[in-house]
């Protein structure tokens, strides 16, 4: 008897050596720190409750044994009967048996979490239409204890804003990843379908835990293999691993897939062979997984095949694939980046050119996915015009979640400040209050379909991200997508204490941190408005310097429009007038150079250098000394984590410190390349009190690196 | 003061939600499970006791006390007094101050644990005559008590065998790793040197624990790039976190940087600019990192540049190199894998043939690099010829930790046994007794400089490994690279309680499942000395019809010769006479049909299918068996697993027995291949009893695999 009880205390010490390395993500579970709360929670909580049994509740009831025991530091165990505490999970049908009614959300995936009483015992009811919608509620229920927030007055109702909530993954196949700075792939294509690593199941939790309900496994710059009858078979084995989670599996479709896989002189979408080659293709797919989410098209973009190979148009493209996946209820989600291959009218405009003539033509089950904004996932950019422009269309937004052009993996941006931007601003499509945020759920148009996109973050390094900070990010997309008008600020108050379980002090270090590290990035890249002047292909690093290269959009040049006399791209009537492009009160406000927010100043305005800025600065000191903001900034950051230097777990310190240390750094470098770039145009000094870049633009200008990852 | 004792049992309890991912490797430090002898160490053991502090001390401490805690579920901490209990940790040269006189071993990095007394108090002793063997003794002492031996009359003795105990990476400056199936490259070259992931130090710790003194960072297939300055910073943040543990970092050399990084229009290693190239490169690499251990290169093979493109020998290429690094104490390892870009003699001989008339010409800081075999890593092959031949010349073994050619991460293969055959092989060089591990040893000819390499199979999976069973291989290389003398059954006994920690007779299935498995693979792939009949390029699963390539040499069909009447390689006096290479005795044994180990016969003899085999079956009915053999022993394996479920880790347990389930369906396409391949010569049919493949040979031929990894 001693020597078992001595047994079962040892085996709970035995990890406790070990640091912590971010594999656990937001889902930690550590021991709630504050005694009072601690001794509350293990009050109120007895035991688990489920009426019925599935893959999915088995899940949840794990997910509750295991978070209660790390939360609390007590067995939770479940129980076939209902106690005082019980977490009672019950779907909606299963209420009268218990002699209760509660009011769960028409949504099927919605759920309620209320203190109530079942056979006089005081209880915490979690219920919903499903299975999912009660993992859902037992997530959230688990991220209230991890807040250590009260549970006597729980009543929760929750409902997801947008129907599919989609992670993309740029993976290639050979498990480099596009874009990717987290290490490579996390699918392991040569063991599957064999073999399921227990991290596809853990991604897929972590997924569960935010309400994503959808992975693209593999890169939009499409590869046909995957559809081939080996890598289905694959591509089986890990939807069936994410279906107990509510997660369903998409593919890229690489349009030229007929003539690659099917042997066919074409691709024409509208050729019979084609359509019967397509149709047959998704017939074999549903075969084997049933709930199959349908597919993703980059068409006709940066040299991808599509239907304009074929003098057909998107619509045409799409319809074809929409009306094979149409019967199994697939849907396609269809890429608008796209720009010309010709000599480019103002990039910017041409996804609009294309695209707002095709609204309404689309089959119903087909959503057009739009870029945030209209060049490419900048640290800052304005929406997108075509969202708002297509009323009969259902437009998915497309948000970066990977940080490539934000500091890959050794720069700290909280993005959920720049995904909340995005989503909350007004297109003005019906008046005000026409969001992004409202177009991407449907609403504004009312639409039943509805999408939103992620690009992935994540890879196989342990800690998922890379960067610590940006397990932030997959969170926050996960957050942002189940409910739109959370604030950045909401999502940072319920990610650190989740992750770092520390004092409050500490976290509202972390947070003011987070807050505003995403304006920093911009200070130091990109203020003011100008965008696309980063490294040439690998994006690695400043290169505003970057010109004549096949395409004139392709340089930095073309953006920044630097000449003796002033900077930026004239976006108004008198320059591309892709203002024209926003609905009138938008197109005035940014048009007007009184009304135009100065962080686009230079998105849509060529300004003399003289300009007077509202600070009263002239554009060129306002430029510069946004520049070395920046990099202090950064060193406040640095100051500020050094502080907490046992406050948080040892690791995640070192880690981080070193990654600071860098990111000042490259911030210097941002600050400096740009500063003398821009300098040889407005040749005007640096304003005084400022230091002087430690080398000359020369020096810059000649760095080269190679091995960059994702590129 | 209650919450205080509660928050600190609660941090102890908070990872036990979490299974065994296998990041901990054989460094666990689960609690002791045997009661008595849990409670005999929690008497034995009181505190930890060092006179000098270091980083490499500091590392033993922390070490110590992990480990401890974990396994004696206590703490034991450092106390700056000796205790009756004391883990006294002491240099050589501070015996006398604390009146003891304790013999440790001349090496340098020798050591002993020894029970004793000082101040009249029971100690255990662990002393060296430097910290890193003291070090090392720590990790013996742990290893101690992992298996849960005695330690009341400790006295050990140990010193390395072999100097340079060293693992080659074949990793590429973009993370894919040559002949890697574990992940991709643990170097993330981008974010170094500025961070250090805690991956680096556990990887350095890893390595320490087993006596790994030296790492060649990047691919032996080399590139210049990692020679420039900035990625000379890089390696030195690697050799700087490494430096404490004891572990070198040495570098593959490309020959012809001089040309590509150096400008210089010639890479001839007796050109004076090239001689001068190399020597300030060299003393660029040494001013960073003092302790650079040296060179490797591959000249001259499979396209690498080399001396030979200037009209010189191997000697001059390394002799050259030597000449830079000899005044900083470096080492130059010289690969002899080479074999003719002409019509080729049977490439068995050749590196023989080249390397032989070379013997005294090398600098005496150059080693030879020799594989265990003539041909490439086979599942089973002969030693090399070499392996005695150079009676002047330093020469190391190359052994492949990675299993390129035994399953990849998909198969259990436990490598040990192949590697002790290696070592314990007898060349008669001098007489009985010169074995290949005597020579590498540099034991044979009294060589002062000796190494061993193996090649890594180490990856950023989160297991490192890829099949968790691949640490084992790790461990193996490790340990025989300390004493080439250990049986691979002793290393088991080391390694599956570490890692397992389970009952006696689990372990012993255990056991027994491993050293089966290796012959297991031959029986399958290779069996009566057949080789190279994998696959083309990728090097997956059977190809023994490739044939049609480049290089007769790189197919299948050169090395079983099968035809109508028979199969095999006459490498006898009527064939290549390959035999020729090896001393009399050897020669004669393998020549003669009635010496030649079966597992060799068809290595080293052509043979009619009607050939009479030992157990009385003709020869092809005994190499039918043998593939039917191996496929059924996977079974066997597949039995052991299963009835070991609860017995270990959760996790471990399922992944393993995916694994095993991938293998046997991968056993039986060889088997089926390979039969049905060979038959085709034979034309005679498959045993009675036997069941018939459920294939076509056409089929077989037809697969085609795509993003193999590691190619």
């Amino acid at each position: 008897m001693k020597a078992t009880k001595l047994i079962f205390l040892l085996t709970l010490l035995n990890l406790s050596a070990f640091a912590d390395n971010g594999y656990r993500l937001w889902l930690k579970y550590d021991a709630i720190n504050q005694t009072k709360i601690l001794e509350n929670y293990r009050e109120e909580i007895s035991s688990i409750y489920s009426f019925k049994s599935s893959e999915t509740i088995s899940i949840a009831i794990n997910e509750l044994e295991n978070g209660l025991e790390g939360l609390l530091q007590k067995k939770v165990q479940s129980d076939p009967t209902i106690k005082p505490g019980s977490i009672v999970l019950l779907k909606e049908e299963d209420q009268p048996t218990h002699k209760i009614t509660v009011d769960v959300p028409d949504h099927e995936h919605g759920y309620i979490i209320k203190n109530t009483i079942i056979d006089q015992k005081p209880v915490i009811l979690i219920s919903s239409k499903s299975d999912i919608g009660i993992l859902y509620g037992v997530f959230n229920f688990l991220r209230i204890l991890q807040q250590e927030l009260p549970i006597e007055n729980l009543s929760i109702t929750e409902e997801p804003k947008i129907e599919n909530r989609i992670l993309n993954h740029w993976d290639n196949l050979d498990r480099t990843v596009e874009r990717g700075y987290a290490g490579f792939s996390l699918w392991n294509w040569q063991t599957l379908p064999g073999h399921i690593e227990q991290r596809y199941i853990d991604y897929a939790r972590a997924n569960a835990s935010i309400g994503i309900n959808g992975t693209v496994l593999t890169n939009v710059n499409a590869n046909s293999t995957i559809l081939t009858p080996e890598w289905i078979k694959k591509v089986k084995a890990l939807a069936d691993t994410f279906r107990p989670y509510g997660i369903k599996v998409y593919l890229p479709a690489r349009f030229s897939s007929p003539i690659e896989l099917g042997k066919l002189p074409t691709a024409d979408p509208l050729d019979p062979q084609v359509i019967e080659w397509w149709e047959k293709k998704v017939a074999e797919i549903y075969k084997v997984i049933p709930d199959f989410g349908g597919f993703i098209v980059k068409a006709n973009s940066e040299g991808q095949p599509g239907p304009q190979d074929y003098g057909r148009n998107h619509a045409d493209g799409a319809n074809m694939l929409a009306k094979a996946v149409a019967p199994f209820n697939g849907i396609i989600m269809w890429r608008a980046f796209v720009y010309s291959n010709e000599v480019p009218d103002d990039r910017a405009k041409q996804a609009y050119n294309e695209f707002k003539p095709l609204d309404g033509k689309f089959d119903k089950n087909v959503l057009v996915q739009v870029k945030n904004g209209a060049i490419d996932f900048q640290p800052r950019e304005p929406f997108h015009p075509l969202f708002g422009a297509m009323p009969n269309t259902p437009l998915m937004v497309e948000l970066q979640i990977t940080q490539e052009y934000l500091g890959m993996s050794t720069n700290l941006a909280y993005l959920a400040t720049l995904f909340e931007e995005n989503l909350k601003a007004d297109t003005y499509a019906k008046g005000k209050g026409s969001t992004v945020g409202k177009i991407t759920a449907g609403k504004l148009d009312n639409h039943s379909l509805s999408a939103i996109a992620g690009v992935a973050n994540i890879g196989n390094d342990i800690n998922w991200t890379g960067h610590p900070f940006a397990q932030s990010n997959w969170y926050a997309f996960g957050r942002l997508a189940w409910d739109y008008e959370l604030s950045s600020e909401e999502i940072a108050d319920e990610w650190i204490p989740m992750t770092f379980n520390t004092d409050k002090a500490s976290e509202d270090s972390i947070k003011n941190m987070m807050m505003g590290s995403r304006e920093t990035i911009v200070n130091y890249m990109t203020p003011l408005g100008l965008h696309h002047i980063m490294g040439w292909s690998h994006h690695y690093g400043p290169g505003p310097w970057i010109k004549d290269k096949p395409r004139a959009d392709w340089t930095s040049v073309y953006y920044h429009q630097a000449d003796n006399k002033g900077i930026g791209f004239d976006r108004t009537a008198t320059g591309s007038n892709a203002v024209a492009q926003y609905f009138p009160e938008v197109a005035r406000q940014f048009a007007n150079l009184d009304t135009c927010p100065e962080e686009y100043l230079l998105w849509f305005h060529h300004l003399p250098w003289d300009y007077k800025l509202k600070s009263g600065d002239i554009l060129w000191d306002g430029i510069v000394k946004h520049y070395y903001l920046g990099a202090e900034q950064v060193k406040g950051m640095q100051n500020t984590w050094n502080a907490l230097e046992g406050k948080v777990d040892a690791e995640w310190h070192r880690s981080v410190k070193q990654l600071l240390a860098i990111q000042y750094e490259e911030a210097v470098w941002w600050r400096n390349s740009c500063v003398l770039y821009f300098q040889s145009f407005s040749n005007r000094p640096i304003p005084a009190g400022l230091p002087k870049p430690d080398h000359d633009l020369e020096y810059y200008e000649s760095l080269e690196f190679k091995y960059v990852p994702g590129n």
